[in-house]
């Protein structure tokens, strides 16, 4: 992706939110997760608190749980149905509601993934290799690139045209993935009818909350506050996260990761900033800072938690949302796929 | 697919025939064409004549409309449902059973096109680009590679193993695709659980009838006697073939390809041999051989016509019967594909 081209998307995405202020009323919005752990507080700040903000805003909002996804860099599918059930429970924990948000999982939804076949179709083997996304992450895994990592971009704009959305929140480096689904879109639209919308980025301006060592936050480097620990658990993560030998408490997180990643952690939950908190900190050391993150963090999550305790002692209700879910997206695939078919002259 | 690999397919292939004929209810066969157009004696001789033999052996018989899989190398589904309902009809008036095998179209199978999800994540990249099959293929459409020509054969593998199928007919050139779904039914049962069979190709020993001007008989060519012309039809197109100055007819078929190849399809029609024929014919020419070809080929394709022109006529079951084979195939693809979401964890 070019900086032009970057700059394009980041004017359009701006335009949309002003448009979305506006008129939420005309907006679908597509988004999802892999099923492969827990949602910590990485996703949280980085996707989910915005994702249920829109949901808010009264734009029509599905998410997908994308099981299949776990496969594309891994050799299987791990404890699936265990993560898939935790990610609902975070969701809704989190705010997302099913009366307003239509949460389901991509395996139980055939139609859905029928559209695999059209639109493979619609674009060259040169195109699919071209993804500098797909590629990096092929890289990153250490792994042959599978036939479905190659192709799940594709997958990706099953998606998002499934269900006819028109934005999806991305960040910079999944703008490729929109420029698939759009070129999909077109060319569908050209060689057979007009039968899908041309999705926009929503490119994030949310904070990222970095890991607790200062690297990015993810559960495989150990750095990660799943929103299911409980309180003590956080206190434990916290207080064994790596400082330094120095004992007053600075803002720099060139020179120190461990203290400023600690120090962002609070900020975000507390809405201060760093140096306000450094300041205050002072020469109490990291012990004190590790004390006040880890209040702060306990803090900001309660009510998610309570929320998350609730609903893991109704794993009924929880079933039956994606049940439900599962059924409002079944609706709408088999809708679109009719449409689809209708276009394709496939119907006998 | 080297010479020793192909000597072992065909030893394989000789056993699976003994086996059949002591055993036929142990075999399913999965087999199928593209709807790009009429069927030709070409397609009846090669594969249509021993479908219905086989099927009237008592195999259990699944035949598939690949019409996805028109798109892997053109860019539009052109006259797709008429080229269905005549695909339907050509089969019928050929001997296929609606009563004994399931017939449908792979657009109507959601569950059956879902089985690309996973199995594309069983096979890298890299051995979806060594497919010989796939190559010249795409080299034969003078086009890009497409992403649906690159995956087609893991799409056979589903057509293949949704319906546990264990023997697929096919030429030598189609062994690779056979060898892609005996992988994908191997690794899926070592990595989720056995749910698959690894299907076996049962390798054509049927005559090749040539195209009128002696290369390989193709709509394209303007050589193809479609089974769906009628008797004047057949004659003009007979008579209009190219041969050569010479009176005296000689069974030839590096120096005297026309020729040759009428002997041969009025050979195959008959039952006679090619120099018998010639040797009848003699210094009568050309013209008297073209009225016995025209003579055989109408003879043969009598009854086959015949029963072409009823069905024509009662369209309402020709449609009957695709709705009842996509029910079918949807039915046993549902029960497949939840087979393939217990093994993978994914029922929630």
């Amino acid at each position: 992706m070019s900086t032009d081209s970057f700059e394009a998307s980041q004017k359009r995405s701006d335009a949309i939110r002003e448009e979305i202020a506006k008129n939420p009323g005309k907006f679908t919005m597509l988004t999802g997760d892999r099923p492969t752990g827990r949602l910590h507080l990485g996703h949280y700040f980085g996707t989910i608190k915005e994702r249920v903000a829109l949901q808010n805003l009264g734009i029509t909002t599905r998410v997908v749980i994308a099981d299949y996804q776990v496969i594309t860099d891994r050799d299987t599918t791990g404890a699936i149905r265990d993560n898939v059930y935790n990610m609902v429970i975070d969701y809704m924990a989190c705010g997302l509601d099913p009366e307003k948000t239509t949460i389901f999982t991509h395996s139980a939804v055939p139609a859905l993934n029928q559209l695999m076949l059209p639109f493979l179709s619609l674009v060259s083997e040169a195109e699919l290799m071209r993804n500098p996304t797909v590629k990096s992450e092929q890289e990153a895994s250490g792994r042959a690139l599978s036939g479905l990592l190659l192709t799940y971009p594709v997958h990706q704009a099953c998606d998002i045209l499934f269900c006819k959305g028109n934005i999806v929140p991305v960040g910079k480096d999944q703008l490729p993935h929109i420029e698939q689904a759009r070129l999909i879109a077109r060319r569908f639209n050209e060689r057979y009818d007009r039968v899908f919308l041309e999705p926009e980025g929503l490119l994030n301006d949310v904070c990222e909350i970095p890991g607790l060592d200062g690297r990015k936050m993810s559960k495989s480097y150990g750095n990660a506050i799943s929103l299911c620990l409980t309180e003590a658990e956080t206190a434990k993560l916290i207080k064994k996260s790596q400082t330094d030998s120095e004992r007053f408490i600075t803002y720099d997180k060139e020179n120190r990761p461990g203290v400023s990643a600690l120090l962002t952690t609070a900020a975000i939950c507390t809405g201060r900033s760093e140096v306000d908190i450094a300041e205050e900190i002072g020469n109490a050391g990291s012990g004190a800072l590790k004390a006040y993150v880890t209040e702060s963090v306990n803090g900001y999550l309660a009510p998610i938690r309570e929320r998350r305790r609730e609903l893991e002692g109704d794993m009924d209700f929880v079933r039956e949302v994606i049940h439900e879910g599962n059924k409002q997206a079944n609706a709408i695939a088999n809708e679109t796929l009719a449409q689809v078919s209708d276009a394709m002259g496939m119907t006998y």
